[in-house]
């Protein structure tokens, strides 16, 4: 029994077989202990058995005009001819009928059986299939000159024209250059790995025929059979099913049999090493030992099974490791991969207490060292251009903003360019030096939070912000560095998913709530014009431009009280050079505004609401476009990856189209500090006492909580082992780096800087590698992540250089950023299990999905487990917006208390499957014993298999 | 080979068993000529089998606890206990490993079996069970005390608590009677039609039995045995697997096959009848015949796979009637129900010329009349009452709205009042009258359109509209009658699905250009303000108010044009006694508003256009909650049902809310006609020529075109086959009654009706009758639709009351109202075939859904019909704007002749599933047979099943 997530990528153990096999089959002779299966589970290191590709020939058009016609075709799953639409279906796991097999099994027994044929082209395979039999020689030559006939073959072009549809072309001229050049056109050749063979499957009914025909051959040497198969691979299989026409045309079933068993790659492994019919019969019977049957009239026969989406079970299966093997793409360092395999929080090598002073800063040290060279040359790919154009735009979409909430907060103090010197300087440090350099350092919404409140204490106890600032930064500096002495970061261990989506959960709260606030606050600055007489205070109308006039007195503005006490907005006017400009143009022209109704611009509020959602339902529909149906992949992912970027021109669009007075964001027109009159260097009192720099370091301690969790958390999210990382996490050495630049960034007044969770996982994202020549239907494979330096340093760099984009960025209407806000919070909320059982709250259990916690947890508990977490969340939001606001990273802190003493009230079987199990956890359910519950439960068959499946990964956002 | 389409339902006959059974079979005796098989298939009509409820209770717990648990029950699908989660899993298609079901086969043969057992009692049965065995009579005892133990049952409440899971409270007490209670308050039970039978499985390892045990028993006279099941139903059959300890828990697998077989209805049928071994053995053999085989590596065994939504192919299985059988619900009418078996153009009854003037409409009035008391009897029932609530609140809000459109289109000629009189009146009168009484009455979009081109003609002569009107109504009322006369509505054959989906989505762009047109007016009557030089004319300031004062000549305005050339708009005011106030005040006061900027009223078009915005999402939003897993189905249905009459509420509230001067529903205070000074019966001359009266008769006669086009279309989409309705339709009787009504609301210069298609599918959609016991996971069975005319009746009695809501409906703002139609016109389009077809044109081929129609269509033949269908609508919609638009009925009607025209570009094979055949067609399809195409397909045996799943209904909208 393992525990879930304890295997998280398939882990092919040779013990695993089937108990299926144990048995008493009543079918065929069932596999003999020491027959080809066991044989398989022997010498499970050694084969490295090429890809098989294999294609259905059927006879059509019997009795009038024979001729071979492909029809379907089989990589792992099934693609069937729609000869009426001249298109390939989509690949579907293939159903069969259980007589099929069973007369396919009987065909063979009597057919023709030739194991390592040494026939070199068509002409002697076809020669030798029909020799040997008892035919007539008539009858044979009619039967060879059949067999020869070219097939037609569906040719499926997936380039830039959907299809190109071949068969009325081919039955003109049999062209045999024509016909190899599709061939080797084919799009499908360049799917299948180099080194794949193929197997021919000819089946059909036959009027001449008495008796039916059957023949299987291996071939000694493969070789390309001419025009068999529509790729031009080696053959290594060829399977001749004929006989005499019979109603419901069975003889196509039986073909789709045979090649369904040829598809099957513990068939493939056994018919491969098979001697005799004996061992062939013996592997059709494992085959049949394994299969899934649907009972009749539940299940309709002909629909067709959508590919599931992670292969499963392979590993269950005798010779599973086939399936790994077949793909020479996967990295010789692949035998490491499961280095982390110690459950979802496996980064133990890094996490290992050395037990000395900064020993686990020298190992991080150490370890990336040696990695340092190939950090840059595994950036020597296509992937890493777009990589950086995305994360790019991203970081820069995050500077914007954060410079743009970090001047309100800081009334000026810092700004856009300040958030955009930093961003470039940290970041582009900390991807140099930093132990895990796919983290991409931000400004973050808790850091945010925190500078507001230093910022609004400093104000109103009238101290100079920055330097306070600055003494902040030395002391958090000083503690960060404490921890790294000490090793703190091995307590990361205890950060389980709920601290992390707890965590996870506030931040995307922080970016919704400010973004919707801003919005409102719009409402008070430009002011919305109501009629009627409740409303009259707010809905005064016009503005006077005032001249001063020539040599004229100010004119006096007399708000006399009319008689109507509700009247009290009727002036008496003796007013002598005025007119009805508007206020800027007024003021441009000597004149003063003068009236109730000047600060009035209308319109804005409810444009830039319109801005606002336009821009945040824009992105919205551009993430989904990324999963719908429609445009090439590669569009859609453009589309997809860039949606806050176009979401962000849309708005810039509308707004500039129409012209309206939106507040727009503050940019700097020179390369100076936000704040006039300061240096680009604080100094460290000006006009603070110097008391001040020792009691910084109470605040100081509450920051490095949050800087510490802040970090951790996104690291040990980084560093997960389902993203299968090869050259380690640094936990340590991460810390330093942001202790380090703690220090530079406090000292010149540009923002704080921590690991942005978001952001990093889009960057990790777009640096996928996957598996390429993949069979149709198959998805591909994660291999890992293209690890380097080098895009993140690039985006840095870009990002310093755009500093001189202040003409640019200027037209950004600030609307239009609340919704890109908005989109963030959403976002990055809508993808944690926190969610997804919040939504269970409302779902009638008969409609709930079918979630393997759901299978395990009882509901009530379930419930419970979130109701808690809303509480913890709930507490932490009341006090960030309560005077004792900051020490709320202490609170932070406590959501670990919390998880712990979850402990008393869940068992550890499920904390197991709506969380993690922390480190005590782990060593006690060996104790408390996983098994009797498991072994009382109905579900142990089933569930075995389904721990394999991974964890969906608990925060893949790709957000920007 | 049947053509798709011509059978819609499930027609079963005895020939079409399945061809698996003429194969050889490797396995078992296979069902000899005379076995149980073929006595079903000639037994077809005689057997009511009841249902058969299945239980399988595990021995668990071994060796301390042993205990009986209920871990799965089936009926159609199988529900696991989740044994962890202490909750059923939801309703999934049982799969099997194949070996276990051998294993069972051999396990049964070494067995007991006992058919026709006397046992009356759980104690009789399990000494018969026991008795007979070569047991000694200590395990005898043993075994008897085991059995007679009571198994936990996981009764489950789907009442208002989600889950009452049982087995611990259960373990404490074994309490006899809250056992019964529990039992029969099983939420199940009421779920399970009456006279359903039980099965029993009951399997397990038993450490003391050396040898399997198996016994299959069936009981000759059923009784409830105790507290076996969970529902206390009679037990027919009772199955009994128990042996040693092995590995993997293999007699749970060996009970859940029994159990699925016993749950197939075909091995019911055979087991109900065997007389031996043999007879069991061979129906086992039977159900093996007919299994799908999934292949092992490509399919995850344990996966659920969920219920699919059309039960399949039953029809195709020997004994198929035993699924339309075992429903006592079915009407006894239903053998009538392929009354339309004719394709979907079925009503071929009706439809048939008769030859004699006026001969249809007698027909009609025949047969209508037979089921006239029927009519009005059929309503008694509740669901009648929410189709009232729901068609009403739909119906008013067309009236509002369509009110609205028609007072501008007409300009105030006509409007709300006199929509909601004719409306009332209209509607009552055909819901009493008509050949098809589900219809609805209302404005549709192509009358609205050419009532705004008629009215636009006779302003543009000054003609005196409601007269002209007038004439041009009894032309048209004439011209119908003669269509009734000359039985014209047999055409309507030709109208195809083609017809139908252009002619909607002409409606649909009617409506959502409307919508948006009206949205985009409103920033003419309410410009925005716009900032800045070059706009400098638009954005005037201010408005001043001028009072005349006490015995003062009224003050000059004096605009003098000042030195600088650019400023236009500085002024020189020499005022008195102005003021500040807001033109409606100020006029109020007695002054007059003076200045460029009173006739600006700000913030009103950007609000306007986020409650468009809003109440559009709104309704969007709460129509796909309609699917969405969230709230419990009673909750969704009404969000759903409601959705547009909650975004209204949601629009009136919002705006209620901010109080701003938006545009509201004009609506009339006391009940006289909109138009001042006219009665309400129309003068037949007035300022008219008399020769108008004649000339009328043109346009009348494109209106004639356009009314029975839009009648038509609606009554061959309500009367389709698919709805099974029973009273057939009366196509001839509706355009009668229309012509009559149109003469009415003539004179009375009401607006113009014919059947509006969106809302009386919603009628019908909400008059679904549909079977209420069905097994978990089956979906209900469609019955028929509740054919009445008393609903219809109600709803317009009380849309006419509703007049009397003028005070409440003025408070509608009308972009809210837009914000609907646009509603109205996106859901209507995305109903359409032609927009899936559409959307295909965006997509890459292989990410296209599995459609039918991709099967058996090249894609670039779908993408030209499509081509044409969408030039055809560009055409008609071109011709529509421009000075020519009065012909574009004609054009409407050249639809049809466009479809004629696609015979010759397209194959009726084509043709078949891009549309629908045209009665020349279908007979000329058998000329040019199907059969060599099919023959030649490789898509035999899997297309002739998905033949029989009836295509999606073309526009099946629920809209409002």
């Amino acid at each position: 029994m393992k525990l879930p997530g304890q295997e998280e990528f398939e882990a092919p153990s040779a013990s695993e077989n089937v108990p299926a096999g144990q048995l008493d089959s009543g079918l065929g002779t069932g596999p003999s202990p020491d027959g080809p299966l066991d044989t398989g589970s022997r010498e499970l290191e050694v084969p490295k058995d090429p890809l098989l590709f294999i294609q259905l020939n059927e006879l059509l058009g019997w009795p009038q005009a024979l001729e071979w016609r492909e029809t379907g075709r089989w990589v792992l799953f099934e693609e069937k001819l729609e000869v009426g639409a001249g298109r390939w279906s989509a690949p579907h796991v293939p159903t069969l009928a259980l007589p099929t097999l069973q007369k396919l099994r009987s065909l063979l027994s009597e057919g023709l059986i030739l194991l390592d044929c040494p026939a070199q082209s068509l002409l002697e395979l076809i020669e030798q299939v029909t020799g040997v039999e008892s035919l007539s020689p008539e009858l044979k030559g009619q039967l060879q000159a059949l067999l020869l006939q070219k097939p037609q073959h569906h040719i499926q072009n997936t380039g830039t024209k959907p299809w190109r549809g071949s068969p009325h072309s081919r039955k003109a001229s049999h062209d045999e250059e024509a016909l190899l050049k599709e061939q080797h056109q084919n799009p499908l050749r360049q799917k299948l790995p180099p080194g794949a063979e193929a197997g021919a499957v000819l089946a059909g009914e036959l009027g001449f025929l008495a008796q039916p025909l059957g023949a299987f051959v291996r071939l000694r040497d493969p070789v390309v059979l001419g025009p068999l198969t529509e790729v031009p691979l080696p053959c290594r299989f060829f399977c001749l099913l004929l006989g005499p026409p019979v109603l419901g045309r069975s003889f196509h079933e039986l073909g789709r049999a045979a090649a369904v068993l040829l598809s099957d790659l513990q068939f493939q492994w056994s018919a491969r090493r098979a001697s005799n019919l004996h061992d062939l019969l013996a592997a059709l019977d494992a085959f049949l030992e394994e299969v899934t049957v649907l009972p009749p009239g539940r299940w309709d026969p002909t629909a067709r099974i959508p590919p599931p989406k992670c292969l499963p079970s392979q590993h269950k299966r005798p010779i599973s490791q086939l399936q790994e093997i077949r793909d020479p793409s996967v990295p010789p360092g692949a035998a490491a991969e499961n280095r982390h395999g110690h459950g979802p929080h496996s980064p133990n090598l890094e996490l290992q207490r050395t037990g000395r002073l900064f020993g686990g800063l020298v190992q991080d040290v150490r370890r990336k060292a040696s990695w340092y060279p190939s950090d840059f040359l595994d950036a020597l790919h296509l992937q890493c251009v777009s990589a950086v154009l995305y994360i790019y735009l991203a970081t820069v979409t995050n500077a914007i903003t954060f410079g743009g909430l970090l001047g309100d907060a800081t009334d000026g103090a810092q700004g856009v360019l300040e958030s955009f010197l930093g961003t470039a300087v940290a970041g582009a440090a900390f991807c140099l030096m930093a132990g895990q350099p796919l983290t991409i350092l931000s400004s973050t919404g808790p850091v945010l939070v925190f500078e507001h409140l230093l910022f609004s204490f400093s104000r109103d106890y009238s101290l100079d912000y920055l330097p306070f600032r600055l003494w902040v930064g030395i002391w958090v500096a000083t503690f960060c560095l404490v921890l790294v002495a000490t090793e703190a970061s091995v307590l990361v261990r205890y950060f389980t998913r709920f601290t992390e989506e707890s965590f996870c959960a506030l931040i995307s709260l922080i970016f919704i709530y400010d973004a919707v606030g801003k919005m409102l606050n719009l409402a008070y600055t430009y002011p919305i014009q109501r009629p009627g007489p409740a409303l009259a205070e707010s809905t005064v109308y016009g503005c006077l431009c005032e001249f001063p006039g020539p040599g004229e007195n100010e004119s006096q503005w007399t708000k006399t009280r009319s008689k109507d006490t509700g009247d009290i907005l009727s002036m008496d006017l003796g007013l002598i050079n005025a007119s009805l400009l508007p206020p800027p143009e007024c003021a441009q022209r000597g004149g003063h505004p003068r009236g109730p109704g000047c600060h009035m611009v209308p319109d804005i509020t409810f444009f830039s609401l319109l801005l606002f959602l336009t821009s945040f339902l824009f992105a919205m529909a551009l993430k989904h476009i990324k999963t719908s149906r429609f445009f090439p992949s590669v569009v859609r992912k453009v589309l997809g990856d860039f949606s806050s970027v176009l979401a962000i021109l849309l708005g810039c669009g509308l707004d500039a189209f129409l012209g309206l007075a939106t507040p727009k964001l503050v940019v700097p027109r020179e390369f100076k500090p936000t704040l006039s009159g300061r240096s680009w260097l604080v100094s460290p009192f000006r006009a603070n006492p110097w008391w001040l720099s020792v009691a910084a370091a109470l605040p100081a301690l509450l920051l490095s909580i949050l800087i510490f969790m802040d970090q951790q958390i996104t690291a040990v999210i980084l560093n997960r082992a389902e993203y299968r990382l090869q050259k380690g996490a640094g936990f340590h050495l991460d810390l330093f780096c942001v202790a380090v630049l703690m220090l530079f960034t406090s000292a010149l007044g540009l923002p704080w800087y921590v690991s942005a969770t978001v952001i990093s996982l889009a960057h990790m994202d777009s640096l996928r590698r996957e598996s390429k020549a993949c069979a149709p239907g198959e998805s591909p494979r994660f291999l890992g992540i293209r690890e380097q330096r080098l895009t993140g340093l690039v985006v840095f760099i870009l990002t310093g250089v755009s500093i001189f984009l202040a003409p640019v960025l200027k037209f950004i209407p600030m609307p239009v950023l609340y919704g890109i806000f908005l989109y963030m919070g959403v976002a990055a909320l809508s993808s944690i299990q926190f969610m997804k059982r919040l939504q269970l709250l409302l779902m009638p259990a008969k409609h709930q999905p079918d979630l393997l916690l759901l299978r395990h947890v009882p509901l009530s508990r379930v419930h419970l487990f979130t109701a808690i977490q809303l509480a913890c969340l709930g507490l932490l939001w009341t006090i960030k917006s309560t005077p004792a606001a900051i020490i709320f990273p202490l609170m932070l802190l406590g959501l670990v208390g919390v998880r712990k003493a979850l402990e008393w009230i869940f068992s550890p079987q499920e904390l197991l499957w709506l969380d993690e199990l922390m480190p005590e956890e782990e060593r006690s359910i060996p104790e408390k014993g996983l098994e009797p519950e498991h072994s009382f439960s109905g579900s142990d068959s089933e569930d075995s298999d389904l721990i394999y499946q991974p964890k969906a990964p608990e925060i893949n956002i790709s957000v920007n």
